[in-house]
């Protein structure tokens, strides 16, 4: 999409100004970092224009933005195919005791490997990971390597459609959030760090799934230091 | 400010609708989450809008902003008050090879001890931090603790007045931001962390200040990994 369409993106700017319109923040993607550098290659003037991503949106959970690590990205798995660098990731977060925003797969105009066989235009219908999918294939993972980075039994919130007037939130165990179904996408979840401090309870126990194990895991897991 | 004053913000709530404008995203700051916990108390309603903050506009530097850790605030020093978690939190994102987001220090409606002392209602010039004091600021601590968290040459970009028309980039060691003057507020300052990725540098290095030193920090700091 914009990585192969680059020269038809900037096609004519030499003769008018030339808007490009993303979700969420311009800069949120590595695509739009390349578009920006291609257009300065052939010498044409850009300005960007900041937005709202994800990134800062998620403060709507309570929980303090200057307390997140690093973003990462959970696709989804195949039979064959089950990317597990989110865990590195995830670890390295957990090792400052920081929070894990994860955003989640989005799959649109794929097609059936017969339909990509036969050269057939056809496209699936677009699938969005759900908070689910997510806390499901977290715990795949840790089954897997079995490296305690965090466990069934971790905080995390599952948060949909954030942003908009019906987003929602729900704050659970990984084991329990994968049987809380958010509704309609975009889904994101993050998974607490241990430093989780008291003001971001008071904020998140209002989402618990669960009064008595949410307070089970914030004891046993973020009640340490206070 | 917004601290003493959540009654009066919220006076009137239960007849009419309160809109509560801020400078960024509503959730970049621990007093707005407590103005919505002490509106929950009261039972009024809460709707938030999220906005671009210097979290995610930040990314007009080029650095990814999945590569970023935890964001650090750097106030300014006083003869005998110099407060260096700013230090630690550093090591930490540095210990798992991520940029560093430095929030640099505002001082508004701030009296002179004199004023203070006779209570009067006069109060000090506003003062903005620039990215020259707090590339000193770090080195100073630097000196003092001698850890390594970073270095003299360590590259930084020093930002002025992002999201704005005449926003400015500088990307120099610290020694060399020491003396970079960006002009007039609001400055912030990014620390690069370690698994900084060529395409980071593609884009950050028509910032450099010095081509030749720029290549050489990069050399020695982040080019191992490619």
């Amino acid at each position: 999409m914009v990585e192969s369409s680059s020269d038809e993106i900037l096609e004519g700017a030499d003769k008018a100004d030339i808007a490009f319109l993303v979700v969420g923040d311009p800069f949120g993607a590595t695509t739009h970092t390349d578009l920006v550098l291609r257009a300065q290659e052939l010498s044409i003037p850009v300005k960007s224009i900041p937005n709202a991503s994800i990134l800062n949106a998620i403060g709507a959970t309570g929980l303090q933005l200057y307390n997140f690590g690093q973003t990462v990205s959970m696709v989804f798995f195949t039979e064959n195919w089950k990317p597990a660098s989110f865990y590195d990731r995830i670890r390295e977060n957990a090792s400052i005791g920081l929070h894990t925003l994860m955003l989640l797969d989005i799959k649109v105009k794929e097609q059936s490997l017969e339909n990509m066989a036969r050269g057939r235009k056809i496209y699936e219908p677009p699938r969005y990971m759900t908070v689910m999918q997510c806390a499901q294939q977290m715990l795949e993972i840790e089954d897997e390597k079995k490296e305690n980075v965090y466990a069934a039994d971790s905080l995390a919130i599952g948060c949909a459609r954030v942003g908009a007037d019906d987003q929602q939130f729900a704050c659970g165990t990984l084991k329990e959030l994968c049987d809380v179904d958010l509704g309609a996408p975009l889904h994101s979840l993050v998974l607490l760090g241990r430093r989780a401090h008291e003001l971001e309870k008071d904020y998140i126990k209002k989402f618990a799934v669960n009064p008595e194990t949410f307070e089970q895991s914030w004891k046993k897991y973020h009640g340490r230091n206070h």
